[in-house]
Protein backbone atom coordinates (compact mmCIF):
# COMPACT_ATOMS: atom_id res chain seq x y z
CA UNK A 1 0.00 0.00 0.00
CA UNK A 2 2.83 1.96 1.19
CA UNK A 3 4.70 1.07 -2.24
CA UNK A 4 1.30 2.14 -4.36
CA UNK A 5 0.89 5.80 -2.36
CA UNK A 6 4.97 6.24 -3.74
CA UNK A 7 4.18 5.13 -7.09
CA UNK A 8 1.08 7.60 -7.47
CA UNK A 9 2.50 10.92 -6.04
CA UNK A 10 5.57 10.51 -8.16
CA UNK A 11 3.99 10.35 -11.21
CA UNK A 12 1.35 12.95 -11.04
CA UNK A 13 4.33 15.25 -9.63
CA UNK A 14 6.51 15.80 -12.13
CA UNK A 15 5.13 18.62 -13.82
CA UNK A 16 6.27 17.03 -17.16
CA UNK A 17 4.34 13.96 -17.15
CA UNK A 18 4.26 12.18 -20.19
CA UNK A 19 1.66 10.10 -22.22
CA UNK A 20 3.04 6.90 -22.65
CA UNK A 21 4.15 7.54 -18.50
CA UNK A 22 0.62 8.13 -17.64
CA UNK A 23 -0.80 5.31 -20.06
CA UNK A 24 2.22 2.60 -18.03
CA UNK A 25 0.79 4.12 -14.80
CA UNK A 26 -3.06 3.65 -15.38
CA UNK A 27 -2.01 -0.02 -16.59
CA UNK A 28 -0.36 -0.64 -13.30
CA UNK A 29 -3.03 1.05 -11.23
CA UNK A 30 -5.79 -1.04 -13.20
CA UNK A 31 -7.45 1.85 -15.03
CA UNK A 32 -8.42 1.07 -18.85
CA UNK A 33 -8.03 4.50 -20.47
CA UNK A 34 -9.83 5.76 -23.56
CA UNK A 35 -9.55 9.37 -25.03
CA UNK A 36 -12.91 9.85 -26.82
CA UNK A 37 -12.65 12.19 -29.51
CA UNK A 38 -15.30 13.69 -31.87
CA UNK A 39 -17.19 17.15 -33.15
CA UNK A 40 -19.10 19.75 -31.18
CA UNK A 41 -22.33 17.94 -30.69
CA UNK A 42 -21.52 15.09 -32.10
CA UNK A 43 -23.04 12.84 -29.12
CA UNK A 44 -19.70 11.99 -27.25
CA UNK A 45 -21.57 12.55 -23.60
CA UNK A 46 -24.96 10.83 -24.47
CA UNK A 47 -22.88 7.99 -26.11
CA UNK A 48 -20.81 7.62 -22.90
CA UNK A 49 -24.18 7.83 -20.68
CA UNK A 50 -25.32 4.71 -22.67
CA UNK A 51 -21.68 2.74 -22.76
CA UNK A 52 -21.08 3.10 -19.30
CA UNK A 53 -23.92 0.77 -18.14
CA UNK A 54 -22.75 -1.89 -20.74
CA UNK A 55 -19.43 -2.61 -19.45
CA UNK A 56 -18.18 -5.31 -16.88
CA UNK A 57 -16.00 -3.10 -14.55
CA UNK A 58 -16.89 -0.04 -13.00
CA UNK A 59 -16.62 2.92 -14.83
CA UNK A 60 -15.61 6.60 -15.08
CA UNK A 61 -15.24 10.01 -16.99
CA UNK A 62 -12.90 12.61 -17.13
CA UNK A 63 -14.97 15.40 -19.01
CA UNK A 64 -13.02 18.16 -20.95
CA UNK A 65 -14.93 21.10 -21.44
CA UNK A 66 -13.47 24.95 -22.57
CA UNK A 67 -16.37 25.83 -20.75
CA UNK A 68 -19.27 24.88 -17.86
CA UNK A 69 -19.81 21.72 -16.15
CA UNK A 70 -22.79 20.74 -17.83
CA UNK A 71 -21.88 17.12 -18.86
CA UNK A 72 -20.66 16.58 -15.78
CA UNK A 73 -23.51 17.25 -13.83
CA UNK A 74 -25.73 15.18 -16.39
CA UNK A 75 -23.04 12.03 -15.98
CA UNK A 76 -23.24 12.53 -12.09
CA UNK A 77 -26.59 12.33 -12.24
CA UNK A 78 -27.24 9.34 -14.21
CA UNK A 79 -25.14 7.87 -11.06
CA UNK A 80 -21.57 8.17 -13.11
CA UNK A 81 -18.76 8.93 -11.11
CA UNK A 82 -17.10 12.13 -12.98
CA UNK A 83 -14.49 14.97 -12.76
CA UNK A 84 -14.86 18.14 -14.96
CA UNK A 85 -12.06 19.35 -16.67
CA UNK A 86 -12.11 23.25 -17.85
CA UNK A 87 -9.53 24.12 -20.18
CA UNK A 88 -10.66 28.12 -20.61
CA UNK A 89 -9.89 28.12 -24.06
CA UNK A 90 -7.35 25.42 -24.80
CA UNK A 91 -8.74 23.26 -28.02
CA UNK A 92 -8.09 20.11 -26.67
CA UNK A 93 -6.24 18.17 -23.77
CA UNK A 94 -2.53 17.28 -22.73
CA UNK A 95 -1.54 14.57 -20.79
CA UNK A 96 -0.31 17.18 -17.63
CA UNK A 97 -4.33 18.26 -17.53
CA UNK A 98 -5.08 14.44 -17.36
CA UNK A 99 -3.01 13.82 -14.60
CA UNK A 100 -4.41 16.15 -12.17
CA UNK A 101 -8.01 15.00 -13.04
CA UNK A 102 -6.86 11.55 -12.67
CA UNK A 103 -5.16 12.70 -8.96
CA UNK A 104 -8.69 13.58 -7.94
CA UNK A 105 -10.40 10.58 -9.71
CA UNK A 106 -8.10 7.66 -8.07
CA UNK A 107 -8.30 5.39 -6.64
CA UNK A 108 -10.69 3.92 -9.14
CA UNK A 109 -10.24 0.48 -10.77
CA UNK A 110 -11.83 0.04 -14.42
CA UNK A 111 -12.52 1.82 -17.44
CA UNK A 112 -11.74 5.52 -17.70
CA UNK A 113 -13.29 7.89 -20.61
CA UNK A 114 -11.69 10.70 -21.04
CA UNK A 115 -13.88 13.02 -23.36
CA UNK A 116 -11.73 15.46 -25.03
CA UNK A 117 -12.44 19.10 -25.97
CA UNK A 118 -15.51 19.28 -28.85
CA UNK A 119 -13.03 19.19 -32.06
CA UNK A 120 -12.23 17.05 -35.07
CA UNK A 121 -8.61 18.59 -35.52
CA UNK A 122 -6.72 19.17 -32.66
CA UNK A 123 -7.16 16.49 -30.17
CA UNK A 124 -6.09 13.93 -32.60
CA UNK A 125 -2.54 14.54 -32.62
CA UNK A 126 -1.76 14.52 -28.87
CA UNK A 127 -2.02 11.08 -26.72
CA UNK A 128 -3.39 11.39 -23.45
CA UNK A 129 -2.42 8.40 -21.73
CA UNK A 130 -5.14 6.37 -23.54
CA UNK A 131 -4.79 2.79 -23.95
CA UNK A 132 -7.37 2.93 -27.04
CA UNK A 133 -9.13 6.19 -29.35
CA UNK A 134 -12.84 6.45 -29.88
CA UNK A 135 -13.83 8.49 -32.02
CA UNK A 136 -17.51 9.77 -32.02
CA UNK A 137 -18.81 11.02 -35.79
CA UNK A 138 -22.81 11.83 -36.42
CA UNK A 139 -24.36 10.88 -39.16
CA UNK A 140 -25.45 14.73 -38.96
CA UNK A 141 -22.38 16.02 -39.61
CA UNK A 142 -22.30 14.26 -43.33
CA UNK A 143 -20.68 11.54 -44.92
CA UNK A 144 -17.80 13.37 -46.35
CA UNK A 145 -15.70 13.79 -43.00
CA UNK A 146 -13.27 11.23 -43.10
CA UNK A 147 -12.46 12.87 -46.49
CA UNK A 148 -12.22 16.28 -44.44
CA UNK A 149 -10.76 14.88 -41.27
CA UNK A 150 -8.37 12.43 -42.16
CA UNK A 151 -6.08 12.70 -38.91
CA UNK A 152 -8.98 11.55 -36.35
CA UNK A 153 -10.57 8.71 -38.13
CA UNK A 154 -6.85 7.44 -39.08
CA UNK A 155 -6.54 7.35 -35.13
CA UNK A 156 -9.26 5.86 -34.43
CA UNK A 157 -9.53 2.35 -32.73
CA UNK A 158 -13.14 2.45 -32.39
CA UNK A 159 -15.93 4.80 -34.91
CA UNK A 160 -19.11 5.20 -33.51
CA UNK A 161 -21.77 6.52 -35.84
CA UNK A 162 -23.83 8.79 -34.05
CA UNK A 163 -27.36 9.63 -34.78
CA UNK A 164 -28.30 7.08 -36.84
CA UNK A 165 -31.80 7.94 -36.95
CA UNK A 166 -31.50 11.29 -38.95
CA UNK A 167 -29.05 9.47 -41.79
CA UNK A 168 -32.22 9.19 -43.75
CA UNK A 169 -33.16 13.23 -43.27
CA UNK A 170 -29.89 14.34 -44.06
CA UNK A 171 -29.38 12.00 -46.85
CA UNK A 172 -26.06 10.49 -45.22
CA UNK A 173 -24.45 8.15 -47.54
CA UNK A 174 -23.13 5.21 -45.37
CA UNK A 175 -21.23 3.66 -48.48
CA UNK A 176 -19.05 7.07 -49.35
CA UNK A 177 -18.70 7.44 -45.19
CA UNK A 178 -17.28 3.68 -44.94
CA UNK A 179 -15.00 4.17 -48.23
CA UNK A 180 -13.41 6.93 -46.72
CA UNK A 181 -12.90 5.64 -43.32
CA UNK A 182 -11.35 2.82 -44.74
CA UNK A 183 -9.01 4.44 -47.43
CA UNK A 184 -6.90 5.45 -43.88
CA UNK A 185 -8.27 2.95 -41.46
CA UNK A 186 -8.34 -0.28 -42.06
CA UNK A 187 -9.19 -2.44 -38.13
CA UNK A 188 -11.54 0.27 -36.62
CA UNK A 189 -14.92 -0.83 -36.42
CA UNK A 190 -17.79 1.51 -37.30
CA UNK A 191 -20.49 0.64 -35.09
CA UNK A 192 -23.86 2.52 -35.92
CA UNK A 193 -25.88 3.87 -32.82
CA UNK A 194 -28.60 5.84 -32.28
CA UNK A 195 -30.57 7.14 -28.87
CA UNK A 196 -33.92 5.90 -30.71
CA UNK A 197 -32.53 2.75 -32.20
CA UNK A 198 -29.57 2.08 -30.19
CA UNK A 199 -26.88 -0.46 -31.03
CA UNK A 200 -24.00 0.67 -28.66
CA UNK A 201 -23.87 -3.40 -27.53
CA UNK A 202 -21.45 -4.19 -30.32
CA UNK A 203 -19.37 -0.79 -29.03
CA UNK A 204 -19.22 -2.17 -24.92
CA UNK A 205 -18.30 -6.11 -26.30
CA UNK A 206 -15.16 -4.29 -28.29
CA UNK A 207 -14.47 -2.17 -25.52
CA UNK A 208 -14.39 -5.32 -22.71
CA UNK A 209 -12.62 -7.34 -25.12
CA UNK A 210 -9.95 -4.90 -25.80
CA UNK A 211 -9.70 -3.93 -22.09
CA UNK A 212 -9.05 -8.00 -21.17
CA UNK A 213 -6.11 -7.96 -23.71
CA UNK A 214 -4.01 -5.60 -22.33
CA UNK A 215 -5.34 -5.60 -18.84
CA UNK A 216 -4.00 -8.07 -15.90
CA UNK A 217 -7.68 -8.25 -14.47
CA UNK B 1 -4.01 51.07 -62.62
CA UNK B 2 -0.41 50.73 -61.98
CA UNK B 3 -0.84 52.45 -58.26
CA UNK B 4 -3.58 49.67 -57.69
CA UNK B 5 -1.22 47.04 -58.97
CA UNK B 6 1.81 48.58 -56.41
CA UNK B 7 -0.36 48.16 -53.70
CA UNK B 8 -1.80 44.91 -54.26
CA UNK B 9 1.92 43.54 -54.71
CA UNK B 10 3.39 45.33 -51.59
CA UNK B 11 0.52 43.91 -49.62
CA UNK B 12 0.83 40.42 -50.80
CA UNK B 13 4.75 40.16 -51.01
CA UNK B 14 4.96 40.98 -47.26
CA UNK B 15 5.44 37.57 -45.32
CA UNK B 16 3.77 38.88 -42.08
CA UNK B 17 0.84 40.78 -43.35
CA UNK B 18 -1.75 41.18 -40.78
CA UNK B 19 -5.69 40.70 -40.40
CA UNK B 20 -5.81 44.83 -40.37
CA UNK B 21 -3.52 45.40 -43.06
CA UNK B 22 -5.50 42.89 -45.22
CA UNK B 23 -8.77 44.30 -44.14
CA UNK B 24 -7.66 47.87 -45.24
CA UNK B 25 -6.44 46.64 -48.50
CA UNK B 26 -9.63 44.32 -49.34
CA UNK B 27 -11.56 47.49 -48.02
CA UNK B 28 -9.95 49.28 -50.78
CA UNK B 29 -10.25 47.11 -53.65
CA UNK B 30 -13.97 47.15 -52.93
CA UNK B 31 -14.03 43.37 -51.36
CA UNK B 32 -16.49 42.70 -48.27
CA UNK B 33 -15.10 39.81 -46.47
CA UNK B 34 -16.52 37.10 -44.63
CA UNK B 35 -15.03 35.13 -41.92
CA UNK B 36 -17.23 31.98 -42.01
CA UNK B 37 -16.79 29.48 -38.45
CA UNK B 38 -18.44 26.51 -37.47
CA UNK B 39 -18.28 23.28 -36.45
CA UNK B 40 -17.53 20.18 -38.96
CA UNK B 41 -20.95 19.38 -40.87
CA UNK B 42 -22.35 22.49 -39.44
CA UNK B 43 -23.64 23.12 -43.08
CA UNK B 44 -21.43 26.06 -43.55
CA UNK B 45 -21.04 25.30 -47.60
CA UNK B 46 -24.50 24.60 -47.74
CA UNK B 47 -25.40 27.99 -46.14
CA UNK B 48 -23.04 29.73 -48.65
CA UNK B 49 -24.45 27.82 -51.65
CA UNK B 50 -27.69 29.90 -50.34
CA UNK B 51 -26.78 32.89 -49.48
CA UNK B 52 -24.24 33.40 -52.65
CA UNK B 53 -27.71 33.36 -54.92
CA UNK B 54 -28.92 36.53 -53.06
CA UNK B 55 -26.52 38.87 -52.36
CA UNK B 56 -26.47 41.99 -54.42
CA UNK B 57 -22.93 41.92 -55.33
CA UNK B 58 -20.69 39.23 -57.07
CA UNK B 59 -19.53 36.67 -55.11
CA UNK B 60 -16.64 34.89 -54.68
CA UNK B 61 -15.29 32.02 -51.98
CA UNK B 62 -12.23 30.99 -50.29
CA UNK B 63 -12.60 27.45 -48.92
CA UNK B 64 -10.32 26.06 -46.08
CA UNK B 65 -10.04 22.58 -45.31
CA UNK B 66 -7.43 20.38 -44.11
CA UNK B 67 -7.72 18.27 -46.80
CA UNK B 68 -9.66 17.38 -50.09
CA UNK B 69 -11.53 20.11 -52.52
CA UNK B 70 -14.94 18.81 -52.20
CA UNK B 71 -16.46 22.20 -51.39
CA UNK B 72 -14.64 23.92 -53.69
CA UNK B 73 -15.87 21.21 -56.28
CA UNK B 74 -19.49 21.30 -55.36
CA UNK B 75 -19.19 25.93 -55.09
CA UNK B 76 -17.62 25.60 -58.82
CA UNK B 77 -20.15 23.29 -59.87
CA UNK B 78 -22.76 25.53 -58.78
CA UNK B 79 -21.33 28.22 -60.85
CA UNK B 80 -19.60 30.24 -57.85
CA UNK B 81 -15.87 31.54 -57.73
CA UNK B 82 -14.22 29.38 -55.44
CA UNK B 83 -10.44 28.55 -54.31
CA UNK B 84 -9.57 26.08 -52.17
CA UNK B 85 -6.63 26.38 -49.00
CA UNK B 86 -5.42 22.84 -47.39
CA UNK B 87 -4.09 23.55 -44.81
CA UNK B 88 -2.74 19.92 -44.22
CA UNK B 89 -3.50 19.89 -40.52
CA UNK B 90 -4.12 23.12 -39.34
CA UNK B 91 -6.50 24.36 -37.49
CA UNK B 92 -7.51 27.15 -38.31
CA UNK B 93 -7.27 30.01 -41.37
CA UNK B 94 -4.31 32.45 -40.68
CA UNK B 95 -4.11 36.14 -42.32
CA UNK B 96 -1.02 34.86 -45.10
CA UNK B 97 -2.33 32.11 -46.32
CA UNK B 98 -5.86 33.85 -46.49
CA UNK B 99 -4.09 36.92 -48.58
CA UNK B 100 -2.29 34.30 -50.78
CA UNK B 101 -5.39 32.76 -51.60
CA UNK B 102 -6.89 36.67 -52.13
CA UNK B 103 -4.00 36.69 -54.32
CA UNK B 104 -5.69 33.91 -56.47
CA UNK B 105 -8.91 35.43 -56.37
CA UNK B 106 -8.14 38.50 -57.21
CA UNK B 107 -9.42 41.20 -58.72
CA UNK B 108 -13.17 40.43 -57.92
CA UNK B 109 -15.08 43.51 -56.51
CA UNK B 110 -17.99 42.38 -53.94
CA UNK B 111 -18.57 39.77 -51.73
CA UNK B 112 -15.87 37.05 -50.85
CA UNK B 113 -17.01 34.49 -48.11
CA UNK B 114 -13.50 33.19 -46.76
CA UNK B 115 -15.18 29.30 -45.21
CA UNK B 116 -12.74 28.39 -42.21
CA UNK B 117 -11.54 25.08 -41.35
CA UNK B 118 -14.70 23.24 -39.49
CA UNK B 119 -13.69 23.65 -36.13
CA UNK B 120 -15.76 26.09 -33.16
CA UNK B 121 -12.58 26.66 -30.76
CA UNK B 122 -9.67 27.75 -32.91
CA UNK B 123 -10.75 29.84 -35.51
CA UNK B 124 -12.80 32.35 -33.64
CA UNK B 125 -9.09 33.73 -31.48
CA UNK B 126 -7.77 34.76 -34.96
CA UNK B 127 -8.53 37.48 -37.23
CA UNK B 128 -8.09 36.73 -41.05
CA UNK B 129 -8.93 40.31 -42.58
CA UNK B 130 -12.47 39.94 -42.44
CA UNK B 131 -15.56 42.66 -41.94
CA UNK B 132 -17.63 40.51 -40.06
CA UNK B 133 -17.26 37.28 -38.87
CA UNK B 134 -20.22 34.75 -39.66
CA UNK B 135 -21.45 31.51 -37.26
CA UNK B 136 -23.21 28.87 -38.60
CA UNK B 137 -24.60 26.73 -35.52
CA UNK B 138 -26.34 23.72 -36.27
CA UNK B 139 -29.54 22.43 -34.48
CA UNK B 140 -28.10 19.01 -34.48
CA UNK B 141 -25.42 19.52 -32.15
CA UNK B 142 -27.34 20.47 -29.35
CA UNK B 143 -28.58 23.67 -27.95
CA UNK B 144 -25.89 23.95 -25.42
CA UNK B 145 -23.02 24.87 -27.84
CA UNK B 146 -23.35 28.42 -26.50
CA UNK B 147 -22.66 27.76 -23.27
CA UNK B 148 -19.91 25.23 -24.03
CA UNK B 149 -17.83 26.98 -26.61
CA UNK B 150 -18.50 30.56 -25.76
CA UNK B 151 -15.92 32.74 -27.75
CA UNK B 152 -17.16 31.71 -31.26
CA UNK B 153 -20.91 32.69 -30.10
CA UNK B 154 -19.15 36.13 -28.47
CA UNK B 155 -17.00 37.18 -31.30
CA UNK B 156 -19.94 36.54 -34.17
CA UNK B 157 -22.01 38.98 -35.91
CA UNK B 158 -24.29 37.00 -37.76
CA UNK B 159 -25.46 33.83 -36.44
CA UNK B 160 -27.11 31.31 -38.71
CA UNK B 161 -28.97 28.21 -36.96
CA UNK B 162 -28.85 25.77 -39.49
CA UNK B 163 -30.45 22.43 -39.77
CA UNK B 164 -33.92 23.85 -38.17
CA UNK B 165 -35.87 20.85 -39.84
CA UNK B 166 -34.05 18.34 -37.45
CA UNK B 167 -34.66 20.35 -34.28
CA UNK B 168 -38.12 18.86 -32.92
CA UNK B 169 -36.24 15.65 -33.72
CA UNK B 170 -33.18 16.26 -31.66
CA UNK B 171 -35.03 18.16 -29.37
CA UNK B 172 -34.00 21.27 -29.68
CA UNK B 173 -34.58 23.86 -26.95
CA UNK B 174 -33.93 27.15 -28.73
CA UNK B 175 -35.07 29.25 -25.63
CA UNK B 176 -31.71 27.99 -23.88
CA UNK B 177 -29.83 28.28 -27.23
CA UNK B 178 -30.99 31.75 -27.53
CA UNK B 179 -30.54 32.83 -23.73
CA UNK B 180 -26.97 31.26 -23.78
CA UNK B 181 -25.90 33.36 -27.37
CA UNK B 182 -27.32 36.36 -25.30
CA UNK B 183 -25.17 36.45 -22.38
CA UNK B 184 -22.63 36.51 -24.43
CA UNK B 185 -23.35 38.40 -27.39
CA UNK B 186 -26.27 40.80 -27.91
CA UNK B 187 -26.07 42.27 -30.85
CA UNK B 188 -25.73 39.48 -33.71
CA UNK B 189 -28.93 37.96 -35.31
CA UNK B 190 -29.73 34.38 -35.09
CA UNK B 191 -31.32 33.39 -37.81
CA UNK B 192 -33.22 30.14 -38.24
CA UNK B 193 -32.84 28.35 -41.38
CA UNK B 194 -33.06 25.01 -42.77
CA UNK B 195 -32.18 23.60 -46.89
CA UNK B 196 -36.10 22.25 -46.30
CA UNK B 197 -37.73 25.23 -44.76
CA UNK B 198 -35.23 27.48 -46.59
CA UNK B 199 -34.79 31.22 -44.37
CA UNK B 200 -31.84 32.17 -45.87
CA UNK B 201 -33.18 35.79 -47.13
CA UNK B 202 -33.22 37.31 -43.58
CA UNK B 203 -29.24 36.64 -43.91
CA UNK B 204 -28.53 37.71 -46.94
CA UNK B 205 -30.66 41.30 -46.09
CA UNK B 206 -28.63 41.67 -43.09
CA UNK B 207 -24.85 41.24 -45.17
CA UNK B 208 -26.06 43.52 -47.98
CA UNK B 209 -26.76 45.96 -45.38
CA UNK B 210 -23.59 45.59 -43.62
CA UNK B 211 -21.24 45.87 -46.74
CA UNK B 212 -23.34 49.06 -47.97
CA UNK B 213 -22.65 50.94 -44.56
CA UNK B 214 -18.80 49.89 -45.15
CA UNK B 215 -18.32 49.66 -48.15
CA UNK B 216 -17.80 52.52 -50.64
CA UNK B 217 -20.06 50.94 -53.73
Amino acid sequence: MQQEIHVQESIFKKNKINAEELNQYLTGAGVFALNVMGAPGAGKTTALLRLCKLLDRPVAVIEGDIATDIDTVQLSEAGIRAVQINTGGECHLDTPCVAKAFERLMPVKGYVFIENIGNLVCPAEFMIGEHAKVLISSAAEGADKPYKYPLAFEKADLILLTKCDLAEAVGFDFAYYLAGVRQLNDHAPVVQVSVKDGGFEEAARWLCARASAVMQW
